[in-house]
């Protein structure tokens, strides 16, 4: 490993970041960093984040509380009032998962430890072209984040911001996760439940598609009668 | 008020944030968030920041704990083993007081929550040519994070990020603030003490020079000798 920079890798637990943490090995140390905000199922991605965190050997490992993401609401993620929605992603309408500008804080975070521990990259598993259509996880967001963390940390800071999937297919992060061997089955999507997936809320739906496209099968267990 | 469109303001409860405020009022409805981080002085600020929302009438207010700022550390204002540095601030040099990359943290807290409420501008008391040297203080960055919160919310979200500080000097914010009436005795800006300002400070020697530059007198109480 010697040689190789830090990097600090955003892993909520699910298919995205967990491909995502394996391509960020390949060429780099790695600090897992994990946001928790008041989701629902914020018990079980931690514990896949955990489970993500000693496959991969992450060095160091930091969880964060965003309270104020859970006081601020708006979202059918944090507010129990609000019904998840049980459809695939519709174009042009963003859904009530989305958590208002959740990215940035989560973006924030890392690069605030990524500057403490010298880290040169922050990586992200945002995905936009396959994707639910937060605007948070469109690339121009991410390019203007890394120029504010260009100008707004020390001189002798310097954090690319990493995004590798964000042009992906579900089916393409299905096949290549599958090729460098990420343990799907320590990996969570559900937005509604924590012990079989629903199988029927948007992500899902997506993960489902995903392994549909590459041929595969998921390993979690999901909720009859939906199935794969 | 009718008219008026609604503004957060970020409020730490320093002199600043007091003039900030009492500028946005001018023009808008206002909502005001503290941010607690770890900081020596938490409970004094926050104690100023009710005063002042009370002062202003500021509708809603909200109050957010950035736990992962006192996980990650690296700052003399939340690492008690790192002393505060009691001299003015030196040209180039970044203190030991910089919290790295914190302004992002209530940035996008400020711009989430101003998401939810519909706001149209975030407004900062952020001051770069007579500070800290703080780099999330530079004008780039909360230009290049004003677009970062354009492409990273809802289409419908336009949220402008608000710097009327950024170019004054300590003494012109003493100055001004005192012509439009801002209650300094309700503010606090001693990064050490919380009964009587410690006088020694970086941000302690800034504000005394700020009020001896205007010709002023402080009305908070500061730990003898030290005097305006």
């Amino acid at each position: 490993m010697k040689g190789k920079s830090l990097a600090v890798v955003c892993v909520s637990g699910g298919m995205d970041s967990a491909l995502t943490a394996a391509l960020a090995c390949q060429d780099h140390h790695v600090a897992f960093l994990h946001a928790n905000y008041g989701q629902r199922t914020e018990a079980k991605e931690l514990s896949c984040f955990h489970a993500l965190a000693d496959h991969y050997d992450a060095e160091d490992r930091l969880v964060v509380d965003f309270s104020d993401l859970r006081q601020i609401g708006g979202s059918s993620l944090t507010d129990p009032a609000l019904p998840v929605r049980e459809a695939e992603p519709e174009d042009g309408v963003i859904p009530t998962s989305y958590v208002p500008f959740r990215n940035a804080h989560i973006l924030a975070a890392a690069v605030s430890w990524g500057e403490v521990l010298g880290a040169g990259a922050v990586f992200v598993g945002a995905v936009w072209e396959d994707s639910s259509g937060y605007p948070d996880c469109r690339p121009e967001f991410y390019r203007a984040f890394e120029e504010a963390a260009r100008v707004g940390t020390r001189p002798e800071t310097s954090i690319r911001i990493v995004t590798p999937l964000i042009d992906l297919s579900k089916g393409e992060i299905a096949r290549r996760g599958l090729a460098v061997g990420v343990p799907f089955e320590k990996t969570w999507s559900c937005y509604q439940a924590e012990e079989r997936a629903c199988g029927a809320c948007e992500s899902c739906r997506l993960r489902l598609r995903g392994f549909r496209e590459a041929g595969a099968t998921d390993p979690i267990a999901y909720h009859p009668p939906t199935s794969t």
